[in-house]
């Protein structure tokens, strides 16, 4: 069982590694064989290996930041959920997504499972300069 | 396939109902056989009469409101997520509860799953009058 405090407190510092850029640190948060679905309904990246190489293609090669929108929720079974907006500066499509992430944690504390959701309807395009 | 707009309008359709207290109109959202888990980590409840059960014994004893705090997120696999409040006045322990609801939904538009992620860390309890 890993406490309340600690799962909250881990989703708190994975979304300010991702506001970092610090991609290191993201992956260190998850178990050798976690499970990262972001969107929810795209294939899955399990392990280490897929987990870090999906960070650094898709956060690693663009201009972030995070910010959360709302108290970590932290329910039974080692779960927990967070709403945050990432906002993406330049690149091909500079916007908005509002995302809500539901995460599940092993016993060692350390992140097993990772769901985002989010799609179309939570995108906003940047304002053209 | 149920459509994002679908998903989006239901779950704000939903929460509007948990406001108005409206038992009736909630248990007609949900699948024949869903399952609902509120919180997450305590048993569920499947099926229309105990779903039924649930929000009347739960919901319909207390006088809540519910206020949505940001936009219902729509992923794919006909899945959902949105963030949301509830304040309880009077009886034993007033107070506001922040939570995140995940939906699921069948082809026929109607939700198949609910859960809910909160727990002690999401509650505030009324100042004392």
């Amino acid at each position: 069982m890993t406490s309340p405090q600690h799962i909250r407190d881990t989703m708190t510092r994975y979304l300010e590694k991702v506001d970092a850029g610090d991609i290191d640190a993201i992956v260190a948060l998850f178990a050798d064989n976690a499970v990262v679905e972001d969107p929810v309904g795209a294939p899955a990246h399990q392990g280490t290996e897929a987990i870090d190489r999906f960070y650094r293609q898709g956060l690693g090669a663009m201009n972030v930041s995070a910010t959360l929108t709302g108290p970590v929720r932290v329910a039974g079974n080692n779960c927990g959920a967070m709403a945050f907006r990432i906002d993406v500066a330049g690149g091909d499509s500079p916007g908005s997504i509002e995302v809500i992430d539901v995460m599940e944690f092993n016993d060692d504390g350390l992140i097993c499972s990772m769901k985002a959701y989010w799609g179309e309807l939570n995108f906003t395009p940047a304002a053209i300069q």
